[in-house]
């Protein structure tokens, strides 16, 4: 099905609907503030001694039982009323110019998305941006939104008689045992935590990107080279969260890019991000050196005002670290540091973006677009990692985190790339200091060159790796990295593969919840309940239908083993009969088996060096 | 194809044969031996000035390119000239009995491999192991000849003038520049590396296991309910091993599984390892309560005698530790392990695996199967992680290493299974410890429970982290782990995932010549040679199809840019546009360059803090 998007009153569905197979959405209000509904997953197992289990869920309406999406009218505003009374001016939006859709000709136009939002920018007096409500010690509802999103689970665990501690390393992070919004103010006043929320964006179901809280997954988007519809435009975002994309990044260029965004916007629960020197470089021909201020400026007011959430603004390749990466094995791999770079060269000048920082600044804040300070120097190859250029450049993003919070903006840091394991800890240290805390969102990183078209596997190593040293969100990397263009498989399988690092990190740094899904997955496997198990993974639909290739009948989803072993070699079949046996014994011989455990117990006891320390 | 086993005069190939695409198969003589032929695979660049990347090669003479390969004949027999020279005495086999093809009925039995080969066994007086010879300060032809295969470009490194020195973190192994027979032999001879190769496996490339080499993988292999033939079961060898396995454990059960063994091992070129408890099992019915020592010791030498390279022994599961598992939230995992506690539960007796493991050790040392040390008390889950039973399980296979060493035997440890991040190296650590740096050889570790369907990755995270501190073999995990049997696909993808962990570890550990592959890769991507990067990845058949998807034609893969950015975006390409512009300049545009780049260096350093030291 397709969207016919000159016909908005007959809009058919065509963007993937329904809940996640096992599971049903649910919304849940903070303590005394009914009307703030914060979605959640919830798992129902079929044990009636286990209880549901609650899961973040990013995915938006689109995962509600009777879904009712109407592409054309947008999403519900959850913000609306909050931002309304926050007394902004509404003002005329910037005209769409021929440009800004790549020159497309009339006949291949996709229509702009027709819903109607009042358009919104902050006068220069008035506080916009959640750092400067923070700051102010205001306690914005996006505030008390996350941090009710964040705490799944938690006053569960907290309630239980002899609740287990979390026992992780968590390298100097401050993870509290329960998230109030007045931590959530303090996170972000100190500019160690970002709430991206462009005003402008108000069916956004807001999110926070900390060190101190979940760990978060980006994933990114573009345009087709042939755009087919916008439907198929906005399923590629629907598809992304549905498996747990918690912001999505619009990296499309050429025709079609203004008006494909107004979709995607008015359809996504979750923060857009962009690099807007794309869109600028396309309304310049595609010649980096005929770029200047105004056209870059031109973009960021006409992005901002459609709404998107956050920026990657490459301010950090500076003219004198150009030469730095002559000698590199790979030069200089981001598009936008490489065009930036070009530019500098070419024009013999310091970067327009350097240069007027301040003003970007300015403009960012009056929305409240966050700032996503981009790695352009970011090292391409093992080779090229934590050298010279990469980190005169982080030293940058870090003077400039300063400026933009001295202009009351919010920023997080793009880290790199590939690096090899043992140097990933150093640029996690390294950023942490020269950037204050300001949340850390990485690419990877890849832990080697040598295998293409398994880079989510790679980088997914490095991903876990640096989200459990502090990184606060990973972006994603796709089996096509360095390839081609990533298909739906391909975005699922980068999703997944991304939600694992983010996830082993969070039981790494000891987040006091994140192990209650383990715990239930692993009851359900030792139980044989293989329906749990399928339904509290990932991806239910892989874990079953991975099981039904070996054993299709419904029966063998009863059934106390499984085709690996078979039931004479199934080990958890052998532990229950084990159990079963131990409960059956006589008294004496139960006696005399707690006897053993205890006699096994002063046998260890001498031992002395069982419990070891963390490191 | 099929193999017709009672035809062996006329047997079909039926096993994939032939070159890895973009390579091809070396033999290489160490100095002064030039009877001692050392496989490498060869990958020939586009680039004249690129030199060929030689890379570690476990496939055997399955990629030859024109193999020969008749498997009722058996491989070459490489070994079958020392080994003789050390003059042990022929033997007859122990006969086969029905029980130990399962009892399966005449019309099903598979043939065993026609193969003539002459049976071996040490006297008591003979020294036999590799251990033995190490102690002895003698140097085997094996040991020569895993030096020759380890040092893997180390000579070019060397000889090239201001070689980059590796910097990578060891945690204090000593991997040295160069490896010399007399460097394995010394490590043998400590306990710290292993040279599986049992005396009846003459058809062995020998390869070696230790932390001061390449991390090594294993792959796991088992017949299939159904035997169709015994080509079959040989396919899913050399299948493993053409994507790198560089050990394969055969962990069939059932019927006929001496015979279809009695096909693999003459057809391995890798060594070979098997969980004897498993047969012992079937032997008496699937009853683990019925098992006992005789039968046990009859099937040691069953499989010691077909040529079988290492043994899984779970002697480390004794009776005091089975109620240390009570209460676990997955109890026992291991088949092995949970056998074993089932049998000390139900005679109330301690493991016959314990009390006769001298008699064990007697028995391996006369063919030099080298032990694997089984973990049965892994854990099965991240809440299970190293609790108390799987410590106390590992301080005994600590004390059984050094009653191995000392009757003279190759021993190695088997470890977990499901550890969260944090918990992983407190795993490495205590292991040096207790059992004398004696190699490790993990299962993953799996870092969350939640992805089956996914736990190639999952356990990815943890073998790549694992390896770096130390593990020297790797055991590959499917994304079937969990949920079914492997096919073809899956065991492909866990064998190219835990190369990508190994080498991702030997990158971090600072392997003098690890790099090289990387730098080569990455230098072909920057340069656009497709193809280069193609063949250079470990799996080029993948990384040409997923770039063919999106840019099919042939012309693509000699073009400046590819389909993720397409030319106009491409870094690479601007940032070799900005390198030919710096060439085109004036020389007094040059000499400005040069000064900025002077400028910047003089910025870098007074910065002061550019080069972070290692933590």
């Amino acid at each position: 099905m397709t969207v016919h998007v000159d016909k908005p009153k007959d809009l058919p569905q065509s963007v993937t609907i329904g809940p996640i197979h096992g599971s049903h959405k649910v919304y849940a209000a903070p303590k005394d503030r009914a009307d703030i509904r914060v979605p959640f997953r919830e798992i129902v197992l079929t044990d009636a001694n286990e209880p549901p289990v609650r899961v973040y869920d990013p995915s938006g309406p689109y995962t509600e039982t009777d879904a009712a999406i109407d592409l054309g009218r947008g999403l519900p505003l959850v913000r609306e009323a909050w931002i309304a009374s926050r007394g902004y001016a509404s003002t005329e939006a910037r005209p769409v110019k021929p440009e800004g859709n790549g020159h497309v000709s009339a006949d291949k136009l996709v229509a702009p998305c027709p819903a109607d939002r009042v358009l919104r920018r902050a006068a220069q007096d008035q506080m916009v941006t959640q750092y400067e409500f923070a700051r102010a010690g205001i306690i914005t509802e996006e505030m008390i939104y996350v941090a009710h999103r964040e705490n799944l689970c938690r006053e569960a665990i907290l309630a239980q008689a002899g609740a287990k501690i979390a026992d992780g390393e968590s390298f100097g992070a401050s993870i509290p045992p329960f998230i109030t919004p007045e931590f959530v103010r303090q996170e972000v006043a100190r500019g160690r935590a970002i709430i991206p929320a462009n005003i402008n964006h108000p069916e956004l179901e807001p999110m926070v990107i900390g060190r101190n809280f979940l760990v978060k997954i980006n994933a990114n988007i573009g345009n087709s080279a042939v755009v087919s519809t916008a439907a198929d435009e906005v399923e590629k975002l629907v598809w992304a969260i549905r498996w747990g994309a918690d912001t999505v990044m619009d990296l499309s260029t050429g025709r079609n890019i203004h008006n494909i965004r107004s979709w995607i916007m008015r359809n996504s629960p979750v923060p857009i991000g962009t690099v807007p020197i794309y869109q600028a470089l396309e309304k310049v021909g595609g010649d980096p050196t005929k770029l200047d201020w105004e056209v870059f400026k031109d973009t960021l007011i006409e992005q901002a005002e459609q709404g998107v959430d956050y920026f990657t603004i490459h301010a950090g390749v500076r003219l004198p670290y150009v030469p730095l990466t002559a000698n590199r094995v790979t030069g200089i791999v981001s598009r936008g540091g490489s065009i930036m770079a070009r530019w500098c060269l070419a024009h013999h000048k310091e970067s327009f973006l350097y240069e007027r920082f301040d003003v970007i600044c300015d403009i960012m804040r009056a929305y409240d677009v966050s700032f996503s300070l981009g790695d352009g120097l970011r090292p391409g190859s093992i080779a090229d990692a934590n050298d010279a250029a990469q980190f005169a450049e982080l030293e940058t993003l870090g003077e400039l985190t300063k400026v933009a919070w001295s202009k009351g903006c919010q920023v997080m840091i793009e880290g790199p790339g590939h690096v090899p394991m043992h140097k990933i800890k150093v640029n996690m240290d390294k950023q942490l200091r020269e950037c204050g805390e300001a949340p850390f969102y990485t690419l990877g990183p890849l832990t080697t060159d040598i295998a293409p078209g398994y880079d989510h596997i790679t980088s997914g190593i490095g991903a876990a790796m640096i989200g459990w040293f502090g990184t606060a969100m990973l972006c994603y990397v796709t089996p096509k990295e360095h390839l081609g263009l990533p298909n739906r498989d391909d975005v699922k399988t980068g999703v997944i593969t991304y939600k694992i690092a983010a996830h082993a990190a969070d039981l790494a740094k000891g987040h006091p919840a994140a192990q209650i899904r383990d715990d239930a997955l692993s009851r359900a496997r030792f139980d044989f309940r293989w329906e749990d198990q399928f339904n509290l993974s990932l991806d239910p639909d892989t874990a079953r239908a991975y099981h039904d290739e070996t054993l299709p009948k419904d029966a063998h989803k009863l059934a106390h083993f499984c085709s690996m072993c078979g039931p004479k070699f199934c080990s958890m079949k052998i532990t229950q009969d084990l159990r079963a046996e131990v409960a059956a014994m006589s008294p004496e011989a139960q006696e005399q088996l707690a006897g053993m455990r205890a006699k096994s117990h002063e046998f260890l006891a001498s031992g002395g060096k069982l419990y070891v320390d963390q490191p």
